[in-house]
């Protein structure tokens, strides 16, 4: 019998972070992908990744806008509510026989609960890790409420036992994420103009003689200072004068900040050296950052991907404090100087060598063998 | 200053194990009580616990109508999504400075997840047990999300730390269900007659020759047999001609199999020994059951309370599995055979010695002075 | 190119009122039916509706729990906040081409405003009706945001066309509850035993002699009363020595009031005249209905079915009041003498006449038709 | 006995629509205000309302976040459901003797349907109006919904009666945004710098030779060209080299088409002309009108205050079709030429005369003034 894996995706990066697990579990005889999409994937302001997702020729099974508005913390809270809600009747209709949630964003926390609720099996992608954030409280939460662990190093698996998992539920099968950096060797150049395929707003820039990539997020239990933050960056990236390409940032507390640091920024400076962009496909994504002189901010895609890839990178913060690294992570704080400094330290780097921190890209082919025959239970007890 | 301390009471039995510490609270000089009122405290179906509480004299500061019903897996789910809508809008209202959740049952997720996304202390009392059913998950889930640990005994306090929590946020202060306990061994006399004081149905019965107490919840993982597994019991206790007490159970997946079963007994069978009562004062409940020949059931009362009073207690099935509990406690499958021999083991235990399995009776006033000056935080890393 | 009509059945009456509509919309070539079960039709308490309906053949196209606990005010008011969300939801899934909603119960309002808000043209079956309680409100409301109103009579047309909605949008063709009623004139035999074949609480009654049937819902406006209202019926209808055959009233604000009432009585009286059954086939419902002495209650099947099936029936109280009416009906005010002398009076009622007073018999061919027809519309505005 | 009078303003023209009634109920010696904000009036990206309304001396009794993210259809009637769940929980916890709601924006009926259903009178401010959009439906849905209508002339009084009301529920009482309109009289000078007192985006504009406003809202059942919509009225506006002060719209299905459309056209044009604000005083709104050469958009502001100043506007596409207007306003079509050449006609406008289309400014005082002693009741039936 053909068993029925429910994935719940909510944002961009979760995207990127399950797309080839995924693509997997769609061709894998034994089991039936049923694809749920749920918060700022269905979102216009963020890029609207579900037709993305639809160009990539994956089936939806189910659609909910479960996001309320606010971008503070009361309105994360309501949303984790809503997609409880959400996800029950989606869980109702689709009846899978596992719900797989990928990762630690607040709004995952609401497909764990409807599953552990209705006492469907969880598969948690991406626990034992360690961050900043309520995201660490959400992910380790997680790590209480699901049956089966797939995490992403061994570290993580340590952590996920120590937790009191029971050890045969944890696998270490690597992220799938770096499945898509590993599937880009083949082919690293940048053959697409990205201000051209993917819009955006800012200057049209010339990228031939190298540029920045810039992804920064709001840190959510900081929210209030997330304008002053994004201000840093934008005024220590305009001082390297090289090209910047910017990617926005997610639905979260905070997000409005952000954004309206930017907006600011955009209004007062002459910002000849920006452009903004809302999305790309993941595999364009990481060829612009292979291509490019690194990356700024605070993505854990510079830890992740950059990593598997060797692409230097400035990580501005606490958000992705505690999370294993590479020899490619430079760590600054939120400063005009450091990261600055920072950049510079990073555009003086010579060798680029990848690292195996995130699993070796075949992490995608090795869930959906799993999900195929691993026993699938809703009950458990402490290990101790 | 004056801290706002936000208590959320979502049932009956919550409210019995942080009452004593409601009172402290309410009367110390440092600390403002805002209680909130949700789920089944509100429902006329379980007792309209909410009236018991304001006849105790406590000001209710906000009410919100959580539970959907369905008493099934999806509406635990959906109440949980609801009740974080709620409790978000609870707390903008009401500006605490920490927010205390009681113990494990699915529905205090909510005010876990309120709290968390929206940075206030999270409190939690009754971490690091170990139990079967749903409450296993919610009950560490919780400890992931909170900030500050009020654990029963020192076992628990290991777990919790063990599952990385810092230990100077991990107090071990017992649990305030055993004050209540402690108070009555002041007057023990049985001065009221149940029946007359809480009406009820069924046999009016006499219980002065003695008389068993049945409570008994349906195991929300296994809901589908809550029907039978009530019916093993009644039969069980029929058989003992005694006279039997009967609480009616919570709000739960599968209380509906609990109620339908208990319903289909009382329709087939003459049933003139047994009485069914809704709800009792907490003090009552314990003079109750202290004067009785024990407990039978699965309520975790039979380890707490009748553990501290040295009640002998039969507790069937799986739902306590893996608490810890004294020699009060014999445990027994769900099954009409085993329990009659735990009910006749029972009765013939002769000595009764109180434990302090759950704390010594001084709870309460330890919670509300730790309340008082602890450091408030929430932010907070895995300790490993 | 085939029509999608999304049908959403909310609650057990609602049923019986579109059954015959929905068998024919789903054998019309030109339409697809997508059938939405919420709110009570998947409660077990209620009968779960939801069983019955497939067992009539339907397919259930989407499921969703929307009944918020309390079955007091505050609780509607959040079923109807919370099934609009699951409309919603449901709606965006279903993508239906229109959208049809039944009647006046007060959760019908959710599918009325996710249709409205979502530009989904609403149809609206039975509206132009006068009664008391909040459905008065509700189903006019609901005029106010539907598109096409398909009404039970002439006189119902013509007070939707006077609230400004456009004549050639309004049509008279009858109600779908009077077909079912016209299908068991070809056999009107009471040729099953309700008590084996549906189970229920209470005496094991011999029909035999004649009977009566008793179908009693609280009045919402009122329910603090419910209590003592059906205390009332229940007296009366003991007075008669009849045997009574009694169907569990909806859920709504007051259900608990008239249940516990219900409760209370059969702990109290002898009660050996009286079944309680919850649910029963439409048709057997009707069959019942035909072969009995009459109907007592404030159910609207007194003024509907009984009304074209001749069969006499004793109004207690305000739910009807307004409503168009035939012969059978005996209008008595809500206490025991009224409710006993109306009861004599029906007893002594010779001649049973049917009327078309809410139509032929015809209705659920002649609304797929115009389903299948009509110009479907989102934009309207007063007609004056 | 003081009546509390429970006031819900969910967006901005809403508050500008009862401003001056909430003064005259706060105060009211008889009367009690309890002042709700939700909805926009919470949202940072529409101005934050609530700052405002607090900075003018209102305490504010709950709060509560409503919008569901989307601004298209579906998160429309999600906010409507969301909002009524949270109304319930607000009027639960405030227990006011009325609810008053304002107009008829869409999520004006989650207001209506908690205080519907929870048996409280509901006072409906501004029923009876013809416009466009899915406002026309809510409107008289809420009229259906409402025991006390206050309108805002006599048209709008015989609409009300005619669609089933009371006569004597319905009350004209003139509405309370010509109230303002009517205080701005005594001193009409431009006192304040709009740039430097709101800030904002867009060049810094010289007013002193005169200048446009405008004010354009999606509209909401034609979302899709909601973007189109707006960019042909900034190209018509540009063309007129006329300084702009261009005001934000609200959260509505499509906001996101405008305010892309105001993005992207901010992008490719030089766009010197242009200053966009988010949001102002109603006050400072009605000078900058007042003190324009006209309005252009398709607000109502420009068929209600500007008619009673006399301030001449351009009245685009179908948003206010319906409505009562007087001699001040031009309507155009929604394209390039037709909007230019209503300006033109505008500019040559030369006579200014207020008229009493909706009130003569003392509407505030007149509904505190009713609201302190018409009867509060909750039934009511459709007159014929």
């Amino acid at each position: 019998m053909v068993r029925k894996v429910c994935v719940v995706v909510t944002a961009r990066p979760s995207y990127s972070r399950i797309k080839t697990a995924l693509r997997e579990i769609d061709n894998h005889p034994e089991l039936e992908l049923q694809l749920v999409l749920a918060a700022s994937t269905l979102l216009n302001t963020y890029g609207e990744v579900s037709k993305v997702i639809e160009a990539d020729g994956f089936k939806v099974s189910y659609r909910a806008h479960t996001i309320v508005s606010g971008q503070n913390l009361n309105s994360m809270a309501k949303t984790c509510g809503l997609g409880t809600i959400e996800m029950t009747s989606a869980f109702e209709n689709l009846k899978p026989d596992c719900v797989v949630t990928v990762a630690d964003r607040y709004e995952t926390m609401s497909t764990a609960l409807a599953a552990a609720y209705m006492n469907i099996p969880l598969v948690h992608i991406q626990g034992g890790e360690v961050t900043g954030s309520i995201d660490e409280k959400v992910r380790h939460a997680i790590t209480k409420l699901a049956d089966i662990h797939l995490v992403s190093n061994e570290l993580a698996r340590q952590r996920v036992i120590k937790m009191g998992e029971h050890e045969n539920r944890v696998f270490d099968l690597g992220c799938p994420s770096i499945d898509i950096a590993h599937s880009i060797l083949g082919n690293t150049d940048l053959d697409f103009d990205p201000i051209q395929k993917y819009g955006g707003v800012g200057a049209k820039l010339d990228l031939s003689n190298g540029y920045l990539v810039v992804m920064q997020h709001p840190v959510t239990t900081e929210y209030e200072s997330a304008r002053e933050q994004v201000t840093e960056t934008l005024l220590a990236v305009e001082k390297t004068n090289l090209p910047v390409l910017w990617f926005w940032p997610n639905v979260d507390a905070g997000s409005d900040g952000t954004s309206n640091g930017i907006r600011s920024f955009r209004e007062k400076q002459n910002a000849s050296n920006f452009h903004f962009i809302k999305n790309a496909h993941p595999e364009d994504f990481l060829k612009l950052l292979y291509n490019s002189k690194g990356l700024v901010g605070n993505s854990s895609v510079a830890i992740r991907e950059c990593s598997f890839l060797g692409v230097p990178a400035v990580n501005i913060g606490s958000r992705q404090e505690g999370r294993q690294r590479g020899k490619n992570v430079i760590d600054v704080k939120s400063n005009v100087d450091a990261i600055y400094d920072g950049i510079s330290k990073m555009l003086s780097m010579n060798e680029r060598e990848g690292e195996f921190v995130y699993g070796d890209g075949q992490s995608g082919k090795r869930i959906a063998d799993l999900l195929a025959k691993v026993e699938l239970t809703f009950e458990k007890k402490l290990a101790y």
